[in-house]
């Protein structure tokens, strides 16, 4: 049960209606997902989140499918089972493979482990990586 | 200060020293890097930890810069300063540029922004994304 | 399916059912809720628990309601459902609104955002904020 | 040392310098903190978390200090340095004392705390829990 | 419902049988659980996960009941219910008792507590602790 | 640079003076850690915080050493640099040696990997783990 109403757009007001709108045509749906219609409970944290995601979602110097993987491999990390299945589905529409997701599924376990190394010895960062990452 | 000795290419024993030549191999360098020298104190650790790096972050379904943006995007949330600034560099020698960088950045903030959107309402799964999922 | 079993006031010894009836004192009611219940599993972590929490929930330069912001937004931020709920009901006695709460989960995303995007950059906090906080 | 450089004023492009003149504008200040010069490496994204921020920490329900604190309690909770210097500042400019500051720390060890027991245990959330929070 | 499929005995490749029967032998049981099944929609990451946490949890300078317990911590922490329910059942398995049980978690939430105490006010390492932790 | 001020032994008021004496005569030591004097800008806390450390390390089920293994564990995890060089130091003190602390990181970082693992497929809990969990 969520801690709040899913808002059907046979309910919505005009704004949440007009975002409702533009998710379907920007996604080519007649799908509306759980995640938006709980947060058009708050009609300007539906705008503006719906606003900033089509935006950084949106293929740039990386492709879509690259972010999505990048969503899901932060979603992932912070155990967010919502945003875990929504983005596998997500991911797979943009072209994942299941051999994809298993080796990123593989590359996140593998960061976790050794970012973890790092914090427990406390490693001092190689200036010569200092240097390349901020002169990027 | 790192809570541990950096163990030196000179100083390193018979098992060690394999593994940075195995590294220095792989790699194409003759860099080895702080994480290695000081995971060089458990000899056993070292091999097991870049037997399985070597492996995961091996080009297969996943290029290597999609590989290196995945890992990337977890150490930025978990706030690993070591392995953010070592896989910045990693990232850019396999390709990232400048713009990829700061799209890979807006990424996993608005994931980890909406992650917490998710967990705050409980947002319950999809039907579809779990049929989706579950499927692949 | 809970790791242990909820201690029942009927079957609570009385150390526990000491705690109990503080617990219904100083909340005024006659519920007590499954945490509290499944620590009396321990019954000295019960009695510190519950003794910390008093203290620290206890109004004081920041009122009952602004604690159980607080309490909820770290609750989110850990993805705790459990802590979650139950500090959403909370807040709600304590006065929280709708309205309130949408703001809330506002803030706790935006930061949760910011927070990744000040380490993805390894920002240097400016002097004169170190000179504020640390003159406090 | 960042990963990436501080755009000063001077050198700031038009669309950097106006998001620069809102901030001073909105904040009543002449200085541009660390974290915008740094974002400005990434103009969109500069313009898009100012307008965010703008928008989510405007007094609304929750006035300007509950918010602050809010979001101190999350930055805590991630262990973001820069985030914890700056909005340490930032909320002692909005009121915050020592004596509420002490408070507040209390109340995120806490919940860190009580997350992990009912973590530990896997807790049930309480019927009446889930009613009074769902119903909001 | 899990994101694949679980791999039944009957169903699985002679790589993945190979480790199922590893894993019988190694912990004389006839049992292998969904972990297992699932890791194996991906048989080189079984492989590697099998074989790293055979040696990893294998009775060492620490015994197997302590690996047990640092690594029941560790999932509490993080929030992951499969496996605090799977290595609680380890646990208790290579010895741990109720009492031992509820003192992991009186622990595990105190050090989750002292963690955000520490970043909050941002306390500088003792110098002696960083010379005894440096030089072990 | 701390966000407070280290509160020597010469300037404490009497309740701060009191845990100091307790701390002392606790550990057999005539150091105060910066931990405490800074915790003790809020006396109330500190002296909370003292009492729970006290009673929740003290040796009980769990010896002193595993109890510092776990608190380590936790630290690590968590990325707190303070506890985790001062906890590595009070490990060390209560015995563990470098081979302990090397095991001790590879479990921290297997479970960190699996963790995730067991998130990306949201692999169900074993009905036989979840009896003997719930059972103990």
């Amino acid at each position: 049960m969520p801690l709040g109403t899913y808002i059907e757009e046979a309910d919505a007001p005009p704004e949440v209606r007009a975002v409702y709108d533009d998710i379907k045509a920007t996604r080519n749906t007649d799908y509306i997902n759980n995640f938006w219609k709980i947060l058009a409970n708050d009609p300007k944290a539906l705008r503006r989140t719906w606003s900033d995601l089509k935006d950084v979602m949106a293929p740039g110097a990386l492709d879509a499918l690259t972010k999505e993987l990048i969503y899901l491999a932060v979603s992932i990390t912070n155990g967010c089972e919502y945003c875990t299945v929504s983005h596998t589905a997500a991911a797979r529409r943009a072209g994942m493979t299941k051999a994809m997701r298993d080796e990123l599924i593989a590359v996140v376990g593998m960061a976790n482990n050794t970012n973890r190394l790092a914090n427990a010895y406390r490693v001092e960062s190689d200036a010569r990586f200092v240097e390349a990452a901020s002169t990027l």
